[in-house]
């Protein structure tokens, strides 16, 4: 959706502050300005008029019109990391300088550590032009270095200037020991405590005490100060999410957390997390891409009252009456007061260590609080989802099963043409989803990828990258939307033509991994880093292999990436239980040729089984939505495992049959049919 | 092999004396009195007259008639776990009481925290009883508490008196929440540092001091200086272990551990534990059962220069000229003065923090080294075993294969009459490895479950549980055998006359877990933790699980059980590495009718895979015996596991057919013929 169009010009501050005074809305045009700025540096979204409501949910059509022409003439913000990076980086080194520093670190992450950062978090992109989801820079007095990961050893290239910046590995080679290298002994190197955790100050400090360096928090951010047009904080409208998709009222969930705490012998919890926030809260935002969550802080006591940081100019009409009196708004530079007041109270107050900003975990340290970072306590809660999410997750996949159809089928007719390109498909993609109920966007970036493009994991098309979907190729698509009841994630390996007997045998063996996961049974206890050899153990077999995770934990309209479970070779001790969400997504990638995944969500359930000796789980699948048999080998499955592929198939059609019609059912009984 | 009977009586100590000053042996008859004491502390294994060799290699007949003579009339020590065990903690508690003490731990570990302990530290079971391979006891002045896991329930409670001890689970009820409970604030516990590891006094305090209650590490252990006739330490005779089976000297060892101390930036390691001093000198020991290691503490330092602290008496003649004048033997008790040493010079001393007695710790962060108690150098270096310990495990199998096809086909013979029972087995199937060349004893006590008793994981018949074979029921036994060159584990599940289907359905199950985790083939980095659910995942699809490991790591002529790999339910980090050698023992039990367990040892090897994008890994099955397919549905296996069995089979008939002849020749082909 875009922007809608004003029907008129803007006809002047005095002019808007009449109608303003007409309909009886107490707000300055300045206010609106500043208002505006922060809708401007949140993401436009399915809903890009949605601010109208945060001026007044009572406005004449005509405040209504001059509002939007009002916006109109406001530029939006400026892509942070388009600009003279030398004259940034001197700025910078001048501001050092001023403060008596030798250096400054700067990380990809904002103060919540999340997936994404707001523009006005686009630290890293601004000082360096680097666009990575993972990265650091670290800037001395003369020199300055770009960290990136394996999966962008060619974009830091290409938008980082070798004439600036030295190029580093982010995994091989830690900042903090290239810092103790390239800074002289008695240096000061600063960082802000808001933007890392106390782990990466701890191996920070590691490298560089023996160096002779001193690692200095600095009182706000020296780059802050010298980002003239930084934008403000995003102002993505928070609204309420309805008791009928969250299934258990805010109300409840601050009681169960109120239990916790109890159990842990913790007096509160500062929540560092924005999902937990919003899933706590029963609350939904837009100050990221992809997520709908309102970035923001907030305690909750042992009694279960919540303390919430959060811009009051965010809140949709009527939401403060939804959070109730035990939910107290207030402004996020109160957040560090709070803080102290838990720590004169000798409080032990839990938290994400893991995750959580030193400065929030120094801040209360400092006032006398006892720190317990052993976690956030609606992180298990949020995972186990209840019978209402269930059933909205249920439903959701069924309405993204039925876009996917109405898209296959326009696809299978259109891509052996060969006219299409990657962006082209990532756009048709995005309509279809647009045209079911209850779609807020996509929750994710689609990653489409033809041919070879398809092999390299996290791939997104870009106007310089994207590709034509050529014929006898094998294309990548994996995509997701945000429903008001629940989160999708699919992946479909799509024949364009014949592919070949080699992309065939590949990808029988990911379905075959993919299956042999999905029919798993296994005791209750069992962790999910169990049973990721499943998916694996016909790749191996065959000398193959995939460098990513198996499964990961999707929130119910919330993140689609979120913990605490997780299916993969890392280590994780966390139990699967019923009402969990995980992706099964095993894949294989022939560089330079193709990428190759089948992923469906996967919901754990108690499953009986005659004779068992102990309770045990499996696994009911979401998603719906056919898998292209064209890219089978029929002869490398088993009996058992075709059975399954039929089955699969034969739940897809009934139930998306009644949700499709003409020439879109037509396609899905075709591409439904038994092997 | 039993102790030699002297051909004469023994003739006095004047007697004796004299011939001891024929044969130019430098010892008083006080000295060797002292020395079959410890010889009698330690286990007589299978050369149960190796000790004459302590005495000299050089003596008359006459002598050494008289020496086994002398043993004779001593006696030998009593069973620890026997005895008046109120009296054994009134003495305790007086002994508490006179140093201040309101209460003590008794663990059932010792200095070494090993699988066994020798009878000088079989100190739980003096206190209570109680002769558990777990355990704990604590005393209070006026209560004492035994803790006992799931495996011991029935046997605390048959050990162990009511009216002296009340009974708890040792995982379920930490020992320390109970001393909390039930100790007076400003209490005193004691415990003995050399028995305890630091993480379990952490713990212990944890609990304790919110109560108030200090604990206290006792300067020497109050309860031996109440065990009157407490044994000495062991006097195993320590030999070379030739360097035809190590594969590696100990001089190159040493060096290899010198550059590893040197990459962790340490100068010196302190080896807690003996089985890291047996394999980095080429020693082994006879100083507990099962296990050939000398108790001893070492240190090596970044030179590669050790001081090993082993009691001089116990080594074999010409074993200081074997080690070389890089090795320094001290005495046990000069540890303490060698680790103020390292203090003193401020080292950075290297140990197993998990493992190490807390004294050793304590010890030496007082005398101010800097301690790094991230794990023992030797650890992985001993679980990847060198070409020629590879080249003796093959070897080892093969002897250890022909000798369970002799006693198997001894066994199909008269088992079915209905005669025999377990401890006749476990009888008969020592003396078949005995006929083994470079038979050293069994590996550990043989599991021989008829019936029921196999359902009791853990499990090892006495006269007391002893329980007849019967007809048509199954027989679990899981036995292993030390020799020169290699360490044997082998379970084998037998069917005697018709089992019934079930019991073919759920050995079926574990045989299909087996063959799977048997094929994997896994990419370098892969973790032991990632294919343990390969082996389970068919008893899942029914319901069914076992609740023990699928594979632990095995000595080479060292402990049967040792790490740091393993493949199990736990998470367990270490990557598999060629030359690590494995068990593959799936199994499953139904209570109250029988136990299953297919178990064979693996070695990692390099999986040569055409077409494979990286290195892979998989398994060459050490164990050479024929699977009982009586036991086997043969219509549950795929026809690749149908040819796995039947190419494993004709692998074991065509490698052990030159080792056996005659009607063992015959069972052979029989027991190995195709299904």
């Amino acid at each position: 959706m875009s922007v809608s169009t004003p029907t008129t010009i803007y006809q002047g501050d005095a002019a808007l502050a009449d109608l303003l005074r007409g309909d009886g809305i107490d707000r300055s045009v300045a206010a609106i300005r500043d208002l505006i700025a922060g809708v401007n540096a949140a993401p436009d979204g399915e809903a890009p008029d949605a601010w109208l409501e945060l001026v007044s949910g009572r406005r004449s059509d005509a405040t209504t019109q001059q509002l939007l022409a009002l916006r109109a003439t406001m530029a939006r913000p400026a892509d942070p990391a388009h600009g003279d990076h030398g004259a940034r980086l001197a700025a910078l080194r001048a501001e050092l300088k001023r403060r008596g520093l030798d250096g400054f670190v700067v990380p990809r992450a904002d103060e919540y550590q999340g997936e994404y950062v707001p523009l006005r978090g686009s630290r890293l992109a601004w000082i360096s032009g680097f666009t990575a989801s993972a990265g650091a820079v670290v800037v001395t007095l003369d020199k300055a270095a770009v960290f990136a990961d394996g999966r962008y050893t060619i974009q830091v290239r290409q938008e980082v200037s070798a004439s600036l910046f030295s190029y580093h590995h982010l995994i091989e080679e830690f900042h903090g020991d290239w810092a103790a290298a390239n800074l002289p002994s008695g240096s000061r190197l600063g960082f802000d405590p808001w933007l890392h955790t106390g782990a990466w100050a701890d191996r920070m400090r590691s490298c560089l005490t023996p160096a002779g360096i001193e690692l200095v928090a600095t009182d706000g951010n020296p780059l802050d100060a010298v980002w003239a047009d930084q934008p403000p904080a995003p102002l993505g409208v928070v609204n309420a999410h309805p008791l009928s998709a969250a299934g258990r009222s805010a109300a409840d969930k601050r009681a169960d957390i109120a239990t916790a705490l109890a159990g842990l012998k913790a007096d509160a919890a500062v929540l560092t997390q924005p999902d937990s926030i919003a899933w706590l809260l029963n609350v939904r935002g837009a100050d990221v891409p992809c997520t709908p969550l309102p970035l923001s802080f907030a305690t909750i006591r042992a009694d279960g009252v919540v303390d919430w940081f959060v811009d009051r100019r965010k809140l949709a009409p009527g939401l403060e009456a939804h959070l109730g009196n035990q939910v107290a708004i207030r402004a996020p530079d109160e957040l560090g007061s709070a803080l102290d007041a838990l720590g004169a109270a000798g409080a032990k107050v839990r938290l994400d260590g893991a995750n959580a900003a030193l400065w929030v975990v120094d801040r209360l340290s400092g006032a006398g609080a006892r720190v317990d970072g052993g976690g956030d306590p609606c992180t298990l809660p949020k995972a186990v989802k209840n019978q209402t999410e269930i059933e909205g997750a249920r439903a959701a996949h069924r309405r993204d099963g039925a876009a996917l159809v109405r898209f296959l089928r326009w696809f299978d007719a259109e891509a052996p043409k060969g006219h299409l390109d990657e962006l082209t498909v990532v756009d048709r993609l995005h309509k279809a989803r647009q045209g079911a109920a209850d779609f807020r966007g996509p929750s994710f970036d689609t990653i489409s990828g033809a041919g070879p493009n398809g092999a390299i994991v996290h791939y997104r098309a870009t106007r310089a990258t994207n590709r034509r979907i050529e014929k006898d190729s094998v294309f990548l698509l994996d995509s997701g939307g945000q429903y008001l009841d629940g989160t999708t994630d699919i992946t479909r390996t799509l024949a364009v033509g014949d592919v070949g007997p080699q992309a065939r045998r590949h990808f029988t063996l990911v379905l075959k991994g993919h299956i042999a996961l999905n029919r798993a049974r296994f005791p209750a206890g069992t962790a999910g880093s169990q049973l990721d050899s499943l998916a694996r153990q016909f790749l191996w077999q065959h000398g193959l292999d995939y460098d990513h995770g198996t499964g990961h934990g999707i929130g119910s309209y919330l993140s689609v990436h979120e913990g605490p479970q997780r299916i993969g070779k890392q280590l994780n001790g966390v139990t699967l239980l019923p009402g969990m969400i995980l992706s099964n997504e095993p894949g294989y990638y022939l560089a330079g040729a193709y990428g190759i995944r089948v992923e469906n969500l996967e919901l754990v359930v108690p499953a009986a089984i005659p004779g068992a000796d102990r309770p045990m789980l499996g696994f009911e699948t979401l998603t719906l939505c056919p898998i292209d048999h064209r890219m089978v080998d029929r002869d490398m499955l088993t009996g058992d495992e075709r059975d399954w592929l039929n089955t699969y198939h034969a739940r897809v059609r009934t139930e998306l049959s009644p949700l499709v019609e003409g020439p879109d059912l037509d396609w899905l009984h075709q591409a439904t049919a038994a092997i």
